[in-house]
């Protein structure tokens, strides 16, 4: 070994740079170790690998569940957008117009230089689905013709594109997945009602099953929704202090309904505009996830969410006891499983060590280390991924098993409370703008709340907006809609 | 009543014309009966409205589980695909190149006259995804680098593009759903055995979920997917004696590991190309479900894949009965929830016959009229929608519950028989090309089956194919390749 190398520390953490370093680059690099996604050669667009799509399954699956409980149902729209349909609404337009993929041509001929050009140019441009509204507006009109039909409400898992000019991985691709839901009602207080009953469905689903809290409230009127009358969200704050938008709920008044012509004869014989709404949550709160979870070791996943709970690794220090171990561990996997438990074993044959900074870099909630000596004392070490080194305990065979599906219960509920207090800390509430400017100025970590009539209306407010690049992220509606979040975000 | 008025006779089906009278048009009255889907706005492209989306997200649920089973990994890729990555292997291209949708801008910007027009020109135009082969080539090419990497089984739910001629809702459609997974092998057998694997588990899911059965077997080469050395393939028989190809299972050889680049270092230490296949079940196939179960009162859902397996009709001939009717349908309908079998009251409030004729159309598979009668009685009137009037029984309510399982599983498995005696009838085994051509000549229903070697080479047999627009299906298994069906198809 050269007296160089020597001199070269090993890395305290399992992903460099840290958090602290530089956080957009510890972000990817965690993404990475994970092995969750990676950036596809088409620009802007992401690969969703197996372990990270796992998540997405989950989130899928779960969400999906809470959706149907609304009684909303899912149907399927085409991905395609004639130029004429997305043209009617003006606002919306001009808000997805810099930013769409264009169809212009339906196949492809020889160029008589043995390449390919577009032919078959179509009559009417075509764009990929920024978002549904206009395409399924169409339909509405046709599906809704009495109060008898309404409320109408349907779901679609999709994927959609919007050209992403500063791509990055989960949080903003070119093209990412997501459920759009569009419900249509016959006043405004009953849409204003489902916007709001859908941010709380996401509420609960951010705080039961991704273990993220967020400030829930309306946006102001500058950041809604190209065509919406009220915009609800919910801003999350990641680690660096910036916000993130994790989902939104439109209350779109008659907006759309005028533009696609979704109409309903009412009971007293009087034919009237519908309301309808709209809500959405992306492959992009993936990207929150790991923004609030992960550490300077990886990725930690709320055990809700994980694609595998349990991470069962078998300590192999000789070769005769191998068959042993695996069937021991196999049977350990059984258990758990019939319990409603995850888990996977590693046969990757790796060193004890490598595999398990391999499962702590992906996050795998709880890591079991079963070995001859294990089995022979009937006692099994596991440790609990969001704890450390303080996570880990050795406990009999019985006892792991009565306990795992407590541990996993606790280790969620204090992901919760732990992504909790950290948000609670960023924001701290001021009474100036020129505090504000300060808070800012002095590059401190988190948002700030202020009085709302403050920045209305403000020359200042304006300019601290530009010289820090924040925005306000929200009206809570813990403060009645009195009180604004501003922040640099996502 | 006018003369003529009394004349006309009440159509003595449900659904007009019948399956006999003009199939074509029976079968797009059947999905639109039942509102499975209607057409968009879209050239070509349909919209899966809810009832028929219910179908798709059973075929999904219990397939994805099944594919899960063989250890293959759900992931996504992208929608996009750069022309260079298309044109990389010269028969796929050609395959492909006359039925792309072509993204050529991305953005849109005014024409100055109120219009809006593509603009931002991609360097390089990108086409809708028509199959992923080469773009999830490229990222395996990065995945693969050693034998330890393989085998690597990977699979996509996601939405294709193929701009299609003469679109038919669900059986040609320009943009359709499907899966498609990718598996990458170190040898030709590994890949051979894979593709026969992966038809058997389709097979498996056509009988025992869909209730289709099919004539399982090898492709002819002209019939090959493009760059495959073999596909596999269920070619099922419609009411119509024409066949269709529900699924299909490739063996791609090292095709796309060579235009890919997925190289291996084996355990001799040497770099080796891998070997691929692919394999897809789309939307397509409830077409299929649709043209083998539904008869000329509509729809026939196999109740492993029905949205909803029991529709409880409540029936109310005295408002005062109402709330005890309701209560009493409710209480059945948890009961059956909680045997895992699904059921949906009829809330709207039509007549009996209306909410009779409803659920016929959908083809819920059982029926179960509850009125103050049969509560009274103690005793319900439920009816098997595959049966027709000999499918109606009364019988305790004790007697139901017990027994509704059996009543299922038997009609699943009534449909799978009634289908495979149909589907047998309709294949003919014929000795010579002139008896190939009497058969369609005549006009018969259905196709025919001979010796292989007779087709080959033979200017009479492409005389046949041209005059009658059939084509060879498959070399079925079970004649060991030696002979091979031919018949019209969809």
């Amino acid at each position: 070994m050269t007296e160089a190398a020597k001199n070269v520390k090993a890395p305290r953490t399992a992903i460099t740079p840290t958090r602290a370093e530089n956080f957009p680059e510890w972000y990817q690099n965690v993404i990475k170790a994970a092995d969750m996604a990676e950036n596809a050669p088409v620009r802007g667009c992401m690969i969703i690998k197996p372990y990270g799509y796992a998540v997405w399954e989950n989130i899928q699956g779960n969400l999906d569940r809470m959706i149907k409980a609304e009684e909303v149902q899912n149907a399927y729209f085409p991905l395609l957008i004639p130029l004429s349909f997305i043209a009617k609404e003006a606002e919306h337009i001009e808000g997805f117009a810099k930013e769409c993929a264009v169809v212009t041509h339906h196949r492809l001929e020889s160029d008589g230089k043995g390449g390919l050009v577009p032919a078959g140019p179509l009559t009417e441009p075509m764009i990929i689905r920024p978002t549904s509204e206009t395409i399924i507006g169409e339909a509405f009109s046709r599906w809704v013709q009495s109060y008898r039909d309404l409320p109408l409400k349907t779901n679609q898992w999709a994927n959609v594109m919007r050209w992403e000019m500063r791509p990055r991985i989960f949080l903003r691709t070119s093209e990412f997945l997501w459920q759009e839901g569009h419900n249509v009602f016959e006043t405004h207080d009953d849409a204003e009602k489902d916007a709001l009953r859908m941010i709380e469905v996401y509420r609960e689903f951010y705080e039961n099953y991704m273990a993220v809290p967020g400030f829930i409230g309306a946006k102001t009127p500058d950041e809604r929704f190209p065509g919406a009358i009220e915009t609800y969200t919910i801003e999350a704050f990641m680690q660096d202090g910036k916000a993130l938008q994790g989902c939104t709920s439109h209350n779109l008044g008659q907006t759309f309904a005028k533009s696609s012509d979704i109409k309903f004869l009412d009971r007293d014989g009087v034919q009237k505009l519908a309301w309808t709404t709209s809500w959405g949550l992306s492959t992009r709160t993936i990207g929150g996830l790991i923004m609030v979870h992960a550490d300077d070791d990886g990725m930690v996943m709320p055990p809700k969410l994980a694609p595998y709970q349990v991470g069962i690794l078998p300590i192999i220090h000789d070769e005769a006891d191998k068959p042993k171990i695996m069937e021991f561990c196999d049977k350990i996997r059984k258990e758990l499983l019939a319990k409603g438990v995850s888990a996977r074993i590693d046969k990757s044959g790796q060193r004890t060590s490598d595999m398990m900074w391999g499962a702590i870099k992906k996050g795998v909630p709880v890591r079991l280390e079963i070995g001859a000596r294990e089995i022979a004392e009937g006692q099994l070490t596991y440790t609990r991924r969001d704890l450390g080194k303080d996570g880990k305990k050795k406990v009999s065979v019985d006892e792991f098993l009565g306990s795992i599906e407590g541990v996993l219960a606790q280790m969620q509920k204090d992901m919760l409370e732990r992504a909790r207090q950290r948000m609670q800390g960023m924001v701290i509430e001021i009474k100036t703008l020129k505090e504000m400017r300060d808070f800012f100025a002095a590059e401190k970590i988190g948002g700030v709340k202020i009085d709302y009539k403050l920045i209305q209306d403000s020359d200042e407010f304006e300019a601290i907006k530009k010289e820090f690049s924040v925005t306000p992220r929200c009206l809570p509606f813990a403060d009645n809609g009195q009180k604004v979040i501003v922040a640099k975000a996502y």
